[in-house]
C-alpha cells in the first residue's frame, strides 16, 4: 500500500523551507510532490497558515480528478494547476508557486528573465520564459486548470525541456519551479528569485545588459546537469 | 458589561504583529480595534516602544468624544482618524497605520498603486487609491480628524466600497489597512506592502507595465472573497 | 567625582542598537556620548567588532585635548570629528556615525535629502543638508577634525538649528546624527536611514517628487518637539 | 609535520561566516585558505550544504597538482581558480568566492565599481575592476584555470596590486575577494558587497556621481592600511 506518510512529510518539509528561505508572505505560495504509481500529489492545503502545517495537514488529492483521497480540507486552489503539470512534464516530481518579490516583478512586467551570468546558467539553460496572458474566456472557465496549460504551451512553443529550464513566469500573476522532487523543486525556486533580483539590479546598472555567451551558459549548465557534470559530490 | 481585556489584547497583538512583519521602524505605526456595541475603539499608546507594549498599555476611548474610556497616558496621535474611519466605514472593525518602506514611498510620490497583478487583486478589488494633499486650513486646524475626512473623500468621489479596497495612501504620509477586524487589518497592511514592492519593481522593469485585465483582477478577487469563494478552508 | 561607568554604559549600549538596527556592517559606525561638566566624551574603541564590545571598553577622552582619560586603546579614528561638533554644537549630547546604506548613497550622491513626507518632518524641520566636499588641504592636515568643521560650516551657512535638524551627510563619506543624548541620537540615525530610503524609493516613482508643504512640514515636526507637542505621554 | 586541523578549522569558520554575513544562497560560494609552507590549499567541498559543514568536511589539496591530500570528497569545482590566484598573487592567504546580490549584479554589467566614497577608500585603493569575458576557447578547455588566469591578466595590465585592491568582479559571473589570510578574505568579501550595493544606490540618485579625490581615497585608504595607519588598535 501506498505511503501517504513519507510523501505528506516532505512536502511539509518543504513548504516550512519556502518560509525560511523567505519565498513567502502570509499564506501565498505552495509545494507539492508526486507519486506516480499511487496516482496521487500531495500538496498544501488552501489558506492555512505556515506556522500551523503539520504533515498530517497535507492534503493527498487523485492526479487525475482532483478527489480527495487523504486529508482534511481544501487542497491549494492552485491544485489544477500543478496537476497539469505533473502530468505533461515527463520526470517532474515536484512544483513550488511563490509570489515571491522580483520573480513576481518579472512576471508582472511580463519578462522572460534574460541570461546575464553563471548563477543563472548553473540553473536554467536559458532565459526563464514568461507565458502569454490568458485570455478572457480561460480566466471565466477552469482558470487554474488553464494556467497549468498555458505553462505547457509555452515550453511547447519554444521547444523547452522543463528539466533544463525547471522554472516559467505566468504573466502578471507569479513563477511556479519544478524539480525531479519537492525538494529541488524548491531548490530552483530560491535559485529563480536569486536570478532574478540580480537581473534587476543589473538592469538598473546597464540597460542593454549582455546575455551570457552560448559557451559559458552550457558551460555551467553541464558542469552541474548531465553524464560530464563534475560539480557536488559524486552520486 | 463590555469586556475590554479581550479587545485590548487583540489589539495588542496586532501591534506586535506589524513589528514581527518588518513594518513598524521606532514607533511609527499604530493598530486600533472597535466595538461599536460599547461605543469604543482601542488604541496603542503615543510614542510607546513596542517590545514594552502589554495589553494593559492599550488606551481605550470613546468612539465619539475621543474621551478616555481606560487605561493610562495618550492614545496614539492618529487616534482621531481611525475614529473618523470607524464611524464613515460600514463593516471595518480594525485599522492599521504604519510608515512601511514600499507603501509609503507611492504615498510620497503621489501616486495611486496600480493593479498589476493577481497579488494585488487576491486583496485589493482595484488600484489602491492616494488622498489629494490636505489643504494648509485642514492641516492647522484638526488635523488627524480632517486626515480622516480626505480618506473618506477619496472613497466617495471614486466610489470605493472600503471592504474591497480595504487601504489606502494619504498623499506624503503614509498608508492605512483595514478590515472587518484588527487582525485582517494586519493582514491588509502585510499585503498593501507586499504589493507596493512588487509594483515599485515592476515599474522598474517596464515604465509602462501593463494593469491586469478586467477578468483576470475579478477572478483572483472572487475567488476570495464573496459568495463564490474556493480560496481557504470552508469556515 | 565624574561616574564613567554610567556613561560608558550608555554608549556601549547606543553602540550595540546600531547594530541590532542593522545601520553598521563590520566595524564601520561608532556612538558616543558626553559629559560637559567633566570636560569629557565616551567613544567606541578603534577597529573593535561590536559582539565583543563591553562597557569597560568604551573609550573616554578629554574633550579639548582628546587625551586618554579612561578606558585602554585607540578611540574611534573619528573622534576628533564628534569633539568638534559638541563644543559647537548647543544642546547636544550624543553623536552617532554610521555608513548605513540609503544614507550613504545620498552621501555618496552628494545630494541633500528633501523633506518628501510626514515621517521626515517627525524627525528634521527640513532637507537632511549635505557638506561641500573637503579641499585637499583639509584632508591632508588634521581630516577628522576638519570634516567636524565643514558640519559646523554647512550648519552656519544655511542657518540651522542642529537640535531641529539633527543630521548631516558628509559628501562622499556618511551620515551624522546626533540628539540631546546618546539614546536620541541612535534613534535619530535610525529615523535617517528609514527616510533616507524612503526618499531613494519615492524619487524612482516620480522623478520630480513634491517636496513637503511647509503647513504640514510644521504640523508633524511641531507634534513631536517643542512646547505644543502632542506625541507621545507627557514627561 | 603540516596541522591541517587548524587550517581546516579557520576555513570552515570563514565559510560559516559567509552565510551569516548574507553573502551565499544555497551552495553558492566557498573560502579557501593556504599553507604555502605544505604547499596545500584548503577548500569548501562542492555542493554541500553549509549547515553540515564541519571542520572535517574541509578538502585539502595540492596548491600544484590539486591532487587530494586530506578530506574527503570532491573539492569545489571553483579550486583551479583559487589555486592559480594563489600562485600568482604574492601575499594572498586566503580567497572568498561568493554570488552576492550587488556585487554580482556589477559583474553582470560588466562595469567595475568606482570607488565613490569613504567606505570603498577603506577597503579598496580603487576602483574594483572587472575582468573580460573569457573567450570561447578558454571557456570549453580549463574553465576554472582560465578564470584565475583572467583575473591575473586584469591586474598586471592595469598595474594593480592585489592586496590594495583585494577583490574583483568576473564577468558575467561574480565576486572573488582575497586577504592576507582566510578572515580577512571574508572581511573584504563582506566590504565589496556593501560598497556595490553603496554604489547601485548611488547612481540610482546621480547618473553622473562623482568618483572620489586622490586625496580623500589616499587619506582613507592610508589611515587603515600600511606604515601610517592609525585606524583600529596597534598590533
Amino acid at each position: 500500500m501506498f505511503n501517504h506518510a513519507e510523501l505528506r512529510e516532505r512536502v511539509c518539509e518543504a513548504n516550512r523551507e519556502l518560509v525560511r528561505a523567505g519565498l513567502v508572505t502570509l499564506t501565498f505560495g505552495n509545494a507539492s510532490g508526486v507519486d506516480f504509481a499511487a496516482g496521487v500529489l500531495a500538496i498544501k492545503p488552501s489558506g492555512v497558515a505556515y506556522d500551523e502545517l503539520q504533515p498530517d495537514a497535507i492534503v493527498v488529492v487523485d492526479l487525475e480528478t482532483g478527489e480527495l483521497v487523504a486529508g482534511e480540507g481544501r487542497p491549494s486552489s492552485d491544485t489544477p494547476t500543478h496537476a497539469v503539470l505533473y502530468r505533461c512534464f515527463d520526470g517532474v516530481g515536484g512544483i513550488v508557486h511563490t509570489h515571491s518579490r522580483a520573480a513576481t516583478a518579472w512576471a508582472q512586467a511580463r519578462r522572460e528573465i534574460p541570461c546575464f551570468g553563471t548563477t543563472h546558467a548553473d540553473h536554467f539553460r536559458g532565459p526563464v520564459p514568461v507565458t502569454r496572458p490568458l485570455a478572457p474566456a480561460e480566466i471565466r472557465g477552469d482558470y487554474e486548470e488553464r494556467t497549468g496549460d498555458v505553462i505547457v504551451e509555452t515550453f511547447e512553443r519554444q521547444g523547452l525541456d522543463p528539466l533544463e529550464t525547471p522554472a516559467v513566469l505566468v504573466a502578471s500573476h507569479g513563477p511556479f519551479a519544478w524539480g525531479p522532487d519537492v525538494a529541488q523543486a524548491v531548490e530552483n525556486a530560491i535559485a529563480l528569485e536569486l536570478v532574478a533580483e540580480l537581473a534587476l539590479h543589473t538592469l538598473a546598472l546597464k540597460v542593454e545588459a549582455p546575455v551570457l555567451d552560448d559557451d559559458l551558459r552550457e558551460r555551467h549548465f553541464s558542469r552541474k546537469h548531465g553524464p560530464a557534470a563534475y560539480y557536488g559530490q559524486p552520486q
